[in-house]
């Protein structure tokens, strides 16, 4: 069944650096990971960024069933009680929204407005799906699988439920999960109770949430979240990119205190530790740079081990703040496949896969230097 | 210490209805509930709305201790497991945002730009708050009791700690309870770990977070959130009325399924149930109205019964929705104190306060007559 969008559908192209009245729908909704929360190695449950399409589902558990089918040997329904009896694996997995970055667009692509911290980082439980589909057994021919959520809505015109899918061998992968369970407890409602796909490494729209079925296909899937939308492309009619794996990505903790409206922070003239995370779905990472000058010059910060090769990795540098001002801190990840965080953002339709450097404002000061900075912001 | 604000500070009055990036940055990080969540008697912890003025520290329970002192006989510190072994009280309470509803103002007040979502109800387990005062000793002149959270930032020009006062008499009804858990589970960060403050039918302000002081004083408190920032004041140098209890207000759960960008709602022509919550601080709700047609006529929900006094109540009406076309659906809360939720919206300067009906527009109509509907959007 297929609907028209609204006047001013999702990709229009914003020229203000304002945010629509239909940006603020979408922002009060969805979050994404107050900075300050990149202490903390596994992100706490209300704190993990959220993106919903839709509406969130309330889904009764106990009539819960996944259906499993389509070109397959033999078709499975499996109830919640019977995933959680499988096999059973944990991971830490870090969790990026292809859409980070977009609001630092110009113009801006209409849709929800992020700015950098569309991230987070769980423990996800839950058991194979490559045993799963082992079970099911695929047909010859078999050439993707679509995962298929229980969250309905309208976009680009069509009437959907939300719906992506994976190339037989990226579904076979070992790491790939079919999770109920985050951060030792069940999911909540936002996070896709009772199931979800996790696809460590990718952007987050390929993490199916409230999925209820998974059908094996001997084509490639058409569907509006695949083929349509989540592609790189700089001009219509493009063919573009599909958006897969995490670009790679370093943020850091702000330092000092912030100004309640500006979010400037102020911090008394000495050495800070800056702390931060970096993260690559493509790669490990092997490095991130610190700038203190908006990105004049650079300087290598250290880099931590993660248990958890999907998990981003904890940095810090030691940054001698003396010098009373106004500063621009930048900080930049590398990974091991040659990829490196952009200064420049990366402009495209839909504000996808904009990985370019965070920047944060910070004045140094003692109170009566503080007093100057901050009266002519 | 005092700091100058930035240039546009908050409240400055924003004409446009576009939001500016300075709100942008604050709408990333606080969220409200998304509406669906209305569905939940206890919303489940992540949906619950988060206004967090500062940034959200990061506490070492185990060190952590609570100061009780100023004008009292015997001051007291507290350790976590002390403040737990003592007799417990778990309170389903409803928490509003004062700002709720500040981006539908206009001219908009330069702040957290919330629409009508800002809301959240959780069961909060604690100990009374009146039993620690009394066995502190309140001494002869104790006017108010000031409350100090362990979040510091910069606000109207000030550099602070989070603070809040109450006066002897509210801080002494037996429903306020120091807190330390949420639906049953430890504090998360963003509300308040370890412990915070729960005045029941008071707006949101009110609940200190990540308390680590309670003085009492013999005068009136002149902190910058109690005497500068929560009052609702229609012109500049107005005194103002504080802000203290929350006023009459219900919400529904939009019907249908959303469009991604615009949300418009698009249902099948159908008899539907419309359902929702309504709550005051002031007193009981007595009644919820429904609208079809956008407030030019009422009628009478059904209220179900809360198990709390300090609870939503669940509200339901059967809306007969057969004929195809564009609605806008409303709905009103009263309460036994005779406050009605206005029509119109009440502008003030820091837009507070305001409660005017919530509007949520549906599009009724079978495939075609939708796609008429949606492309005159």
């Amino acid at each position: 069944m297929e609907r028209a969008s609204p006047a001013r559908p999702a990709g229009t192209l914003i020229e203000s650096p304002d945010i629509t009245p239909e940006e603020l729908q979408l922002a009060v909704r969805n979050h994404s990971m107050p900075l300050e929360a990149l202490r903390y190695a596994i992100t706490p449950v209300g704190l993990h960024y959220l993106l919903i399409h839709f509406d969130i589902p309330m889904v009764d558990a106990s009539n819960f069933e996944l259906a499993i089918g389509g070109h397959v040997r033999k078709p499975l329904r499996l109830t919640l009680d019977q995933i959680r009896s499988r096999p059973a694996k944990t991971l830490a997995v870090t969790l990026e929204c292809a859409g980070n970055g977009r609001a630092r667009l110009s113009p801006r692509p209409l849709s929800q407005p992020w700015l950098v911290e569309a991230v987070g980082t769980a423990e996800w439980t839950g058991t194979s799906l490559s045993a799963v589909l082992d079970e099911a057994g695929l047909r010859e021919g078999a050439a993707e699988v679509v995962f298929t959520g229980l969250d309905r809505g309208i976009q680009g015109g069509v009437d959907q439920f939300y719906e992506r899918s994976l190339s037989i061998a990226d579904a076979m992968r070992d790491e790939v999960l079919l999770v109920y369970a985050i951060n030792g407890l069940p999911l909540p409602p936002q996070h896709g109770f009772p199931l979800r796909l996790i696809v460590p490494g990718w952007y987050g729209m390929t993490h199916v949430k409230w999925l209820r079925s998974i059908m094996v296909i001997d084509r490639e899937f058409a569907g509006f979240q695949q083929a349509s939308a989540y592609h790189f492309r700089t001009k219509d009619g493009d063919p573009g990119a599909p958006v897969t794996r995490m670009l790679p990505r370093a943020l850091m903790v702000p330092p000092g205190v912030p100004d309640f409206m500006s979010r400037t922070r102020f911090i008394d003239p000495s050495a800070v530790v800056i702390e931060g995370r970096a993260w690559s779905g493509c790669a490990p990472i092997t490095g991130v740079d610190f700038s203190p000058d908006g990105g004049a010059s650079w300087v290598a910060a250290a880099l931590e081990d993660s248990d958890s090769p999907y998990a981003w990795r904890r940095w810090t540098i030691r940054w001698d703040a003396a010098r009373m001002g106004d500063f621009e801190l930048c900080v930049r990840a590398s990974d091991a496949a040659g990829n490196v965080q952009p200064i420049e953002t990366s402009w495209n339709l839909e504000g996808v896969q904009n990985n370019a450097v965070q920047r944060v404002r910070v004045v140094v000061g003692a109170a009566e230097a503080r007093q100057a900075a901050a009266d002519s912001l």
